[in-house]
């Protein structure tokens, strides 16, 4: 197999056919799977079978992988549900909601007349503000 | 440069740097910047440098080079703001709050007392029709 395995973590253990799972997807490298606690129908999660936390920890050719998975199955989400729209989310380390501390990809497929909801209240960036945090994370960058 | 490009989008022109944007990042195929209506502070957006509305539209290999790009700039924009966790969003269509028709990746970082919220009112996977859904969607995957 060779990925990264976490004997405690249940998502290892869905990738491992130890769990049950209702499956939508599987390949090498993804996993993916209804949610069990849907926020709207068709909540579907996508995983990489190898066990990494967050976004900031998981390799970028792993990360890759999963993302080419995205256009089809997002396009058979809502194609299954009717859906028009979607979105794709990772809710990365405990401060993010993240509750699995396995990698997933949430893709959540919206109608007009759902329910479900992402607050907006957006600020305005200033610039000078703007200017520095920027300069901030290009240093953190190397660049 | 062989990305499809639309002259009447926004994203596009700064891309092509005929409008300004607090820059974080830039190489060949992408492009990150402070998002000017923050949902949080080092709330950043990576764009592909080519024209795609939604994860369903965008190349597989396009998205890819997105998604290696994450690590490193969710770890450079949380050392950055001091943050310790992140989401990371993609609004794909207008039902799911896409304001602008060009696919971007939002980076949120996250710290505890801050006050962006999501809501997370989960429902439970009826075990029936979860399983009639996923035949729906392996059905629209081909498999």
């Amino acid at each position: 197999m060779g990925h990264p395995t976490d004997s405690t973590c249940i998502f290892c253990k869905i990738a491992a056919d130890q769990i049950p799972c209702t499956k939508v997807y599987e390949d090498d490298a993804v996993l993916a799977f209804l949610d069990i606690g849907p926020l709207v129908r068709g909540h579907t999660l996508v995983i990489p079978k190898g066990h990494y936390a967050t976004v900031m920890e998981t390799p970028p050719e792993v990360l890759a992988e999963i993302a080419k998975r995205l256009p089809g199955l997002s396009k058979a989400v809502l194609a299954a549900t009717g859906a028009k729209a979607c979105h794709v989310l990772v809710n990365s380390g405990a401060e993010a909601m993240q509750s699995v501390h396995h990698l997933h990809f949430h893709i959540l497929p919206r109608k007009g007349g759902d329910t479900f909801r992402i607050p907006w209240n957006a600020g305005k960036l200033d610039s000078v503000e703007g200017t520095a945090l920027a300069a901030a994370i290009k240093g953190q960058m190397g660049c």
